[in-house]
């Protein structure tokens, strides 16, 4: 086996540094700066050549510039004779550009996958793509980790709510598989929010299909970015009798108004993975961060030593 | 031949407009926005199916924000069955990393003419290259146009300047060929800024290689970016004896102490390109912007109409 390094870059340091105590190495040596023009400049400070390499960079928010100092990383470690190059991305930015839905719209998600590899990439580990088909955007190895046993076992473990009285709820008729799989952890029942738009120009209707009244719901998604999906979730199942709304997501990238629309929802209490860097300003008290450090640190060993990670994924 | 069609990103639509104006079409219609979370979204807003499509976008600040415009653009151009795609990039960003000059550089020039073909890019055209020899980073064709005529142009025909007394100075050893060339359309000498280094930690020393005692210098350099060399160039310039000293460069980059560097050194007008585009505040007195609109025009056409671009540079 070569010998193991990890590097991360400035997406999300402190969950890098917790992957890195975890597995029980130092992080690399490297700097990420800008110019005075603002062009990114990478200093690998350690030599890499023969070694397994483990870049951790979510291209969260400044996404651009994340992705950039992630493409010029892996561009350095190609040119220092890398044995492999592993790109550990928790939040895999433009997921959401997967598909053309109009004429001439870019597939941005697809893009993002042919730089990362034209750039030097030989493997992608990555945690709740928007859609698993992103895998097959790559003809690199990827290992798709999910969120869901970690969000679980925190509502299994959660002292304010009574187990039989919960039904896992999706915002939409996207998420109802990742609905499924976490209500069959809790060993609860799902609903999905059916929303329907009855005519064009005609405001959409807020259906809920299965049963809620009297029950804790508990609102899964992948992503929650302006909160305005969840907030309107929340408040159409309280309408229709739920009893406490809670909601939980992999990936808070949580942008512009989000924040005032969890804090003034009923939302009791939002759980949400460290994927995303959370800046201070974010850290309400309703939301409750949980890592997703250990997960990955047990992926990046497991494809280090090139063993199974779909073990990672399939225990419930 | 297939219909032309021109589309500006947000890197410099006055530009764009003026080589529109100059070919005699309009810019194709298309939308350049932010999500909430500050991805790129790109909407190409007229059909390109079998057109021979120019996209016109410098990288310069912020330089990940235009290059990854440009990438989602190509993307979405690409999938609209456009016949051939032309990158027009009046500035090309990173070009400055473009060797190894350390262990573990990225090589940075390099990477991004791979991921500008990954995207779909068939051609690019270009102006003042850092180093020529990122022509051969591309394994697409590429033009390479030259700022010299039209900052030789201006100064032939300077009412403050006698031709008689002008010398070109180049501001280091990489930029002769450069002077050499704008010399040679002035029919002036040339003279070197040649800085040494006399022994590790001892402060540089500026020899100028060539004769400046009582003349009118214009230093001329492909980028200016903080100032600083320029500043100090002029400064050495008058203390050897120089009369005047004027500068020019096609770039303008301008970044950090630029603005102020050049208001407060000694050369009395620096004359510019609009390759980049100059925010309100960078537009002092001092500085002089001329247009690279037209000749941007002329290559455009020539290469749609499949003639040679080289006219464009030989001329002299
Ligand atoms: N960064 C983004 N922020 C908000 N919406 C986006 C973003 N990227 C893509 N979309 C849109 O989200 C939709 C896809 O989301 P979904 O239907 O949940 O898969 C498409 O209509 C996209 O245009
Ligand atoms: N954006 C930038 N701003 C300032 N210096 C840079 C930039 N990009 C690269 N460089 C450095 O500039 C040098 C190359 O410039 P040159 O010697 O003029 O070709 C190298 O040492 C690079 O590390």
């Amino acid at each position: 086996n070569s010998k193991m390094k990890l590097f991360t870059l400035t997406g999300n340091e402190p969950l890098a540094r917790e992957i890195a105590e975890h597995i029980g190495i130092p992080l690399g040596k490297c700097t990420v700066n800008r110019f005075s023009d603002e062009e990114v400049q990478v200093n690998v400070e350690e030599s890499v050549r023969g070694c397994d390499v483990f870049v951790i960079q979510p291209t969260s928010q400044p996404v651009n510039e994340n992705l950039m100092e992630l493409l010029i990383m892996l561009d350095a470690l190609k040119r220092a004779s890398a044995n492999t190059i592993n790109v550990v991305m928790p939040y895999y930015g433009y997921a959401r550009q997967d598909r053309k839905s109009r004429a001439r719209e870019p597939i941005t998600a697809k893009l993002v996958a042919n730089i990362i590899e034209t750039a030097g990439a030989d493997r992608v580990i990555s945690l709740d793509l928007h859609a698993p088909q992103i895998q097959g955007f790559f003809d690199i190895p990827i290992d798709h980790l999910m969120g869901v046993p970690i969000l679980s076992d925190y509502f299994l473990e959660h002292e304010g709510i009574d187990l039989e009285e919960v039904v896992i709820v999706s915002p939409d008729h996207g998420g109802v598989t990742r609905a499924r799989r976490m209500a069959d952890r809790l060993k609860a029942p799902i609903a999905i929010i059916d929303k329907r738009r009855p005519r064009p120009n005609v405001s959409e209707v807020m259906n809920i299909v299965g049963e809620i009244n009297g029950k804790t719901a508990i609102i899964i998604d992948d992503i929650i970015d302006t909160g305005g999906t969840i907030k309107t979730a929340a408040q159409a199942l309280v309408d229709k009798g739920a009893k406490d709304v809670y909601a939980c997501c992999t990936h808070p990238v949580l942008s512009g108004p989000a924040i005032e629309r969890i804090q003034d929802s009923v939302i009791k209490e939002l759980v949400v993975t460290n994927s995303i860097q959370l800046p201070e300003e974010k850290k309400i008290e309703k939301i409750t961060e949980l890592s997703v450090g250990e997960l990955l640190a047990q992926a990046i060993v497991r494809v280090h030593e090139q063993e199974s990670v779909s073990i990672l994924f399939d225990q419930t």
